[in-house]
């Protein structure tokens, strides 16, 4: 991150016509934008929403009330404008790009082997990775994949320890018993894959899926082009917490946009010391909690920006 | 509320192309809106930000590190579109109008009197009240006054109990002397006002002021003309309090846009049973919290209005 840009913001922030501190996450926002973007007037003209779609083996043990058809239907229902995504990224200013993975050809089941197989695993990173181009200001992740929260679970375990029952949720609408039979379902992964434990890019080729791996290639990619990331609730979290893993500072080009109300978020998060901007109990996915926080990077930069000094409005500082 | 539109936009939610619940809260605010205005399709075609600003006797005590004086420059600010306000309502697509109360002439300390008279303490509502324009789809209340934090922590403990030191907070930057300070001067307003305890009018015309009286009209003249309200940090919300206490749904119409980073703003949330929208750590008051959540009920009411059903997307259910 540029330092520079950074040590501006604070300056101008310092002069405006508010008591110090008192926009909170806002300033802090802002500081972020600038230090990545390198630019001590940060932009926010290019904002583009990506999601990366993936079919799951494991679907095949039961752990989702949905058929793993949908996935494609989903991907219609972006091309044709009418999912909650197009709705949220149309209000926030955003881009709408789809990105499906390898045809939708499903992973392997991961209870029986490896989801991927390495040449499998690195065409979704470079996938996720060709996805960013340079010209934009903030980058969106989110995912659409009937299975994947299962993955997102499984990947969790695999790299921060406990079993499935810790991190396994109701994802798109399992009962108890549900959730019960996916924390099992998770346990024999864990159990099949135990030698890779805390191998974070093993564990997210073992336990994860296409779209996961995208998203990390795509996290990737933008740290390399210096483009700021929002990142979506527990799937998209978990697929990138390898980086994190792998460099205490690998995530600082992202910021959580939304705890998701899927059970294990709020754990990973605090794993991750990641702290969300917003809790709506939203449990979607499609990168719908990191569109809605859009707006409040807008604002927060159209304050930095528009705001009068107390020397220009001839507003009073504190005694 | 309207509960056949309620029921409308219940039914039409099950039909979208999302698990059912799966945007949380998004979904409460529109069958919240909905039910408010009165129509199955919520707008947000005329969203306006009202600003009460009056100023404070009890600043005579040393509440506050600021100028009394900065009540009227920051109207100025407004006035002339340099403050955080100005940025955050243009950033959301709300118009904004600040009403200064009665020339902005104080109110009497209220360690030593009653901050207002019946008859100043009717005038203040009365702006309130006539500061609600028919033709809103969503109101944003705010204030700007310096010193009534203090005033809004003497209301809180006036209303719910507790002591100065329960209520206090830094406000727009006191040190922990400076708290310390304060919460002895709410507490010798406490002792001068002991006969108004738990009679909210009279907590509100006694520990109140007159920005906060407004708020007060401005809430009820809401609730007449089933406009809902989003309600800013701890001193919109202290303001707004008599009003439950005086009937537990009495708020029904409001909600809460952002829990303040003012000290005392998350114990009034839960006494008052408000579960905030957003938590940004802001403490700027100008009704910058409630402004910000505005793209939060542009994105809901976007994704209620937008989206395809199950059956027009070919998208398969559970299950």
């Amino acid at each position: 991150p540029d330092s520079a840009a950074r040590q501006v913001i604070a300056a101008r922030d310092a002069t405006l016509t508010k008591p110090p501190g008192s926009l909170g996450r806002l300033e802090a926002l802002v500081a972020w934008l600038g230090a990545w973007q390198g630019r001590p007037d940060p932009m926010l003209d290019r904002v583009r929403v990506v999601i990366f779609a993936g079919n799951h083996g494991v679907v095949a043990q039961g752990v989702s009330p949905w058929p793993a058809s949908v996935t494609a239907q989903m991907i219609g229902n972006f091309a044709a404008g009418g999912a909650a995504i197009n709705q949220i990224a149309r209000s926030a200013g955003a881009t709408l790009r789809v990105v499906p993975l390898a045809g939708l050809a499903p992973t392997a089941d991961f209870t029986q082997a490896p989801a991927l197989d390495d040449d499998a695993f690195l065409d979704a990173v470079s996938a996720g990775h060709a996805a960013v181009e340079a010209d934009m200001d903030l980058l969106c992740l989110g995912e659409m994949g009937i299975g994947n929260t299962t993955a997102a679970a499984a990947m969790a375990a695999g790299l921060f320890g406990g079993s499935g029952h810790d991190w396994a949720g109701r994802g798109t609408g399992l009962d108890a018993a549900g959730v019960a039979h996916k924390a099992r379902v998770i346990d024999a992964a864990l159990a099949r894959h135990a030698d890779v434990r805390h191998d974070p890019l093993a564990v997210a080729r073992c336990l994860g899926g296409r779209e996961l791996a995208a998203i990390l290639g795509a996290v990737l990619a933008a740290r390399h082009r210096r483009i700021p990331v929002l990142l979506d609730g527990f799937v998209c979290t978990a697929a990138a917490a390898p980086l994190a893993c792998l460099n205490p500072s690998g995530l600082a080009h992202t910021t959580l946009a939304h705890r998701s109300a899927e059970a294990g978020h709020a754990a990973l998060a605090r794993a991750l010391n990641l702290s969300p901007l917003l809790e709506l109990d939203l449990r979607l996915g499609e990168a719908t909690g990191a569109a809605l926080a859009v707006p409040l990077l807008r604002a927060a930069v159209a304050c930095h920006a528009g705001m009068a000094t107390f020397a220009q409005a001839g507003v009073s500082e504190r005694t």
